[in-house]
């Protein structure tokens, strides 16, 4: 198989896409790839394997590559003056567009529109998680909880209902952006403003001190695949800095000392979320315990890395799933409505 | 104003698209008009003016027609030999794609992605009014209220618990598709047969016979742009055959007789659903009334020829609205994360 990953995007994640598209070519040994690189001004480009550096982007250096057009069925390259257009050659694309352009649900609409094999959540699953509030939706929907919240619009009053220590957060942002704990009222103003540069619309939710927080990813091939659970390190939470190494973690992690019946609950609740919405991607989905409860604290359907460290045998399930594919349904077009009217009516 | 009309798409309500496009042809006088046609396998066409009749398409005659290519601003067209490709010209683009593709979210990603001015809903309003399962969640988020309702999942188990009569219909299609009306159990499954032809979903509701139903279009420019509210025809309730011809209506209506108070219900109500999520877009919304309650019915963020005949200067306000598109947030790359990592590690 040759898989055609796809990084970059814009984005106020286009680094760390990066980042993850440069571990995940160290993490897939066994596979042929190639690299689509989206540059701030969406135009894609071929890169070679070996100018897979930082470097490459941060200097420019990537205008120098091959441009590729989305076509009908994949992308095309010019081949020079008596080449024509020439057919970029792989089996299934990798969106790995982290935040705007990945996860909001352009880029899996522009797969399904091209007729291009992808593995990313297509684009109703993109909206659902795209949006904290959504994402609060659809959890209440399935029957998964969540921690209460409130929501503020950039014009509306921005009184507060919920006790403090609060967690502020704009509703269309991943990897912590604007993301602030406000420990008084007198705090929560500058909070906003910061929240507010990045979205039209802010999530508040109280901020628990200490809470037990729990990943686990996975994906549904012909059967369940899911990776160990993490209790992911614990700082007071991650900024934008610490988020951005972790988005290069290869090493595989040690498993959470949970008892069988936590276990039990996170699994089932991630198997909720993910069927059927997520087919076709696989998924990150964090987790807060408090007491017996489980509450969902966020969907990525594009995580750092893939959360490739989570599992036993990253390459072989990658394998899988690009096989375990969902096929768009075929609509056949027949023109019987306007035949039948033409012949009716006599006219076209 | 040079208006580009995007009409087709792989959708079951590809006919009904045409129709609405020739329909915009006849009731858009004054404006410079040209027409972008997606076919079945998902390839754009440039229709010259004077072939927009049903009988171009259901023929095949538009494969005559150039073919275009997406690209960054717009789409491009082979000019011959010594031509090379010329970019096609026009200002706004408005997405008259009924169903699969033009409602779902597809096309709103692509014209944001490649960075085409366009009248329609965004990717967020796209999935959230294509889904009826969506708009439920998104009218109980904002206040406005919904029909009862049970969702069914193709392998669900088949009971419900609503009194007969009921209506099904397919979660994801417009225009009346795979709908029914079921009057006691033992229709039923017949019933859900049909419905999970079109969809893996599929929602119950209560069928109240006689129910007043009103319909009401706008959309927000500097200002709210609301058009007259309509009762629409009572027939039991429109199939595909009769929605079709509906999609070709050009002549204004007349006004619901109803009082102010239910008038202020029924544009309060939109205006909640409109603002901000379908900014952008002019959609028309379908309600119910029972007593003094006022229910959503249903959002249709692209409808049957634009719903123009609602409106007093459908022409003029199209003009206006193609002056107030939302635009995208600016997102400016710089590559800040990258050097610094850069220089604190000294690699790339």
């Amino acid at each position: 198989m040759t898989l055609a990953i796809l990084f970059g995007g814009s984005s106020f994640e286009h680094e760390i896409s990066i980042v993850s598209a440069i571990t995940l070519k160290k993490v897939l040994k066994k596979t042929a790839l190639i690299f689509i690189f989206v540059d701030a001004n969406r135009e894609f480009y071929l890169i070679d394997s070996d100018k897979m550096t930082s470097k490459t982007f941060s200097s420019g250096a990537y205008k120098k590559a091959k441009k590729l057009t989305l076509e009908q069925k994949g992308f095309s390259f010019n081949a020079g003056l008596l080449g024509g257009r020439k057919a970029l050659d792989f089996d299934t694309l990798l969106n790995l567009i982290h935040g705007r352009d990945g996860e909001d649900g352009k880029i899996a609409g522009m797969m399904e529109f091209y007729g291009i094999n992808f593995i990313g959540p297509r684009v109703e699953a993109s909206v659902l998680s795209y949006s904290k509030l959504n994402t609060k939706l659809l959890a209440s929907l399935i029957g998964v909880d969540t921690l209460e919240y409130q929501l503020l619009y950039k014009d509306s009053n921005r009184s507060i209902d919920l006790k403090y220590p609060v967690i502020v957060k704009p509703v269309h942002l991943g990897s912590s952006i604007g993301v602030s704990i406000v420990r008084e009222s007198s705090e929560l103003d500058y909070a906003l403003d910061v929240a507010f540069e990045f979205d039209e619309e802010v999530l508040v939710e109280p901020f628990i001190e200490g809470i037990a927080e729990y990943n686990l990813a996975g994906c549904k091939t012909d059967k369940w695949e899911l990776s160990l659970i993490e209790e992911p390190q614990k700082e007071e939470f991650l900024d934008f800095d610490k988020k951005y190494r972790d988005f290069s973690r290869d090493a595989r992690v040690k498993e959470a000392k949970i008892d069988n019946t936590l276990k039990d609950k996170i699994e089932t609740a991630f198997k909720k979320i993910y069927n059927p919405l997520f087919l076709g991607s696989l998924i990150r989905c964090d987790f807060f315990v408090v007491g017996e409860n489980i509450y969902l604290n966020e969907i990525n359907p594009i995580p750092g890395s893939m959360a490739n460290y989570l599992f036993e045998d990253f390459e072989s399930l990658i394998n899988r799933l690009s096989k375990a594919l969902p096929k768009e349904k075929k609509i056949s077009i027949d023109y019987r409505y306007i035949h039948s009217i033409q012949s009716a009516k006599g006219k076209a």
